[in-house]
């Protein structure tokens, strides 16, 4: 598999003990790993090569959601389950709350959780400190670690605030948006997002009042949207059909309504691989990565020529005018390298 | 001041005479401009150049803190004491919590203040939805509007919680964190970016236990920055002093300790004025305003690489090579033009 031209033995002194202790399952080479892949350590990127090439497409999960909707201890039963049957599994928990430099709120943590213990769990969370290329790149390049590590279901929990976050979870296989009872009126104004994303809802805290009546409203929404996509298409009898987001209740402290979570992420997966669309999805997550590293690089490329032309920024120019006049070498590249195809 | 080679009549026949309404102080031009902005409408950019060379540089506040916060109700209030000093105000409220596409919480919502009727105050909610360069750059290009619109004030309000918020409330001549009681844990591990970004502390809903406590640890947090600082500088006595974030205690539902936190904004504007930090944090706006203008050209030119490369994009490949592939010629240019200077 491996046609990467960045060899093992090529990588970085640090890295290439690490990049093995990862390919033969040792977890203090993963977590070490991971660090340099956050810090932006020397040659990381090349690490990461090496590791995709061994990836196998592992099945991930990405668990999204409004502060407080209770997503770190459905997480935690979730894992619990898949232990049960029997899957390794890694969590990633993506922390946007810490963006200032030097900052950290869960980075540095490890969270609790029932599994601590249990050497086939592996936590990590993620803020947005250190990495060069920010978090979703950062992100990406943890899955491709894991899924080499030999992970069976990699679940992303993400606080479902900022676009970069929605970048994030939309790269899963199956996206789980987690709502809270009684969030009828957010859920209303979000619900053309809200559809658009999620595969699966997770009603959680069922035990408070409204928990019924906001599935229900979930259910109509999605009943409404799956009406208009039918009527776009125009084509009424449309063979494989389309998957219905399906809502579940649940009360995470409580154990409640997981496994029917856990069997609608199956349903989910099932439906996908079969239809075609898991197959679609992961190229969109292949070019989504290499958008996200690519605007990187060009970030720092942007930044090397307002450096070079501090002269620009005066009062009697604008900043539209000034970034039109930086970006022209890179559109006449861009035109050279098209017409030279 | 016009050195822009953009003139008012060179404009897009839909955006010239709402230009000429924003500088002769007409409100619905202003609105229907600002729709223009968040829209991405064709020639908006040019539109903003033009109002650009006409804003005179109107101090900007911004306002920041977690969902709950109370930030909403204190922007009232603050509007309130400033409208009494006969200044007139515009209001931007950032709102990211809307990232998908089509979805809008506050986008199209009037948020009913006390001023709903005054017509020297402009309220605006913003979300990400629609303008092509992202919320950072709308916002930016709503400030020189309302800057040329002749505003006096303008308080751009930003839920923090993610990378670009940070960055746009960065932006503003003095930035307000607004926390909250027993928030001692939170505001612990997130000190270093705190203290980093926040010029003065509202302690919002001061009449809940622990206020007093909160406000205490905040002025420690600040005193051992100070003095990290201090003996960074290697420079004992130092001409003008460093400002000294401030914290104040506020009740916002009871009009409680506003006319203190208007105080400390007044204070750091001074001091900033005095000192020249000022012309400093005028100068880094304009160049992050290039920054982001830059990136998202930068962006769309990588994305019509990219589209045009779809064969990089198979199994065999991974993202990095992909992107490193895609980025040579963008590489190339920027040598080229560096070494042309």
């Amino acid at each position: 598999m491996n046609v990467s031209d960045t060899n093992i033995e090529d990588l970085d002194d640090d890295l290439r003990p690490l990049v093995k202790g990862v390919l033969n399952g040792e977890q203090l080479s993963l977590s070490r790993l991971i660090s340099s892949i956050e810090n932006g350590d020397p040659g990381y990127r090349d690490a990461v090569k090496v590791l995709h090439s061994h990836a196998t497409g592992t099945r991930t999960i990405g668990i999204t959601g409004q502060p407080g909707a209770g997503k770190s201890t459905l997480v935690d039963k979730l894992v619990d389950r898949l232990r049960e049957q029997d899957l390794t599994v890694g969590v990633i928990a993506v922390d946007p709350s810490s963006p200032y430099s030097g900052g950290s709120v869960l980075g540095d943590r490890v969270r609790q959780t029932s599994r601590s213990e249990d050497r086939d769990v592996f936590f990590r969370s993620m803020s947005a400190r250190g990495h060069v290329g920010g978090l979703a790149a950062a992100t990406f390049d943890v899955v491709h670690a894991m899924d080499a590590f030999g992970k069976d279901v990699i679940l992303i929990e993400t606080v479902g605030a900022g676009q970069n976050e929605v970048e994030i979870v939309r790269a899963a296989d199956t996206v789980c948006v987690v709502a809270l009872p009684g969030a009828g009126d957010d859920v209303q104004a979000n619900k053309a997002g809200i559809l658009e994303i999620a595969d699966v809802f997770a009603v959680n805290k069922a035990d408070f009042d409204g928990a019924k009546s906001t599935a229900l409203e979930l259910q109509q929404m999605i009943r409404i949207g799956q009406d208009l996509e039918r009527s776009n298409s125009g084509d009424p009898v449309e063979e494989p059909a389309n998957w219905v987001p399906r809502v579940e209740l649940t009360v995470a402290t409580k154990d409640e309504g997981v496994d029917d979570l856990i069997n609608a992420f199956d349903a989910h997966y099932e439906h996908i691989e079969k239809s075609g669309e898991l197959a679609e999805t992961r190229g969109r997550r292949f070019e989504q990565e290499v958008r996200t590293h690519l605007s990187n690089e060009l970030d720092e490329l942007g930044d090397a020529v307002v450096e070079a032309h501090h002269d620009l920024l005066t009062a009697d120019n604008d900043p539209y005018t000034a970034s039109e006049e930086l970006v022209t070498p890179f559109r006449r590249a861009v035109e050279d390298y098209l017409r030279d195809d």
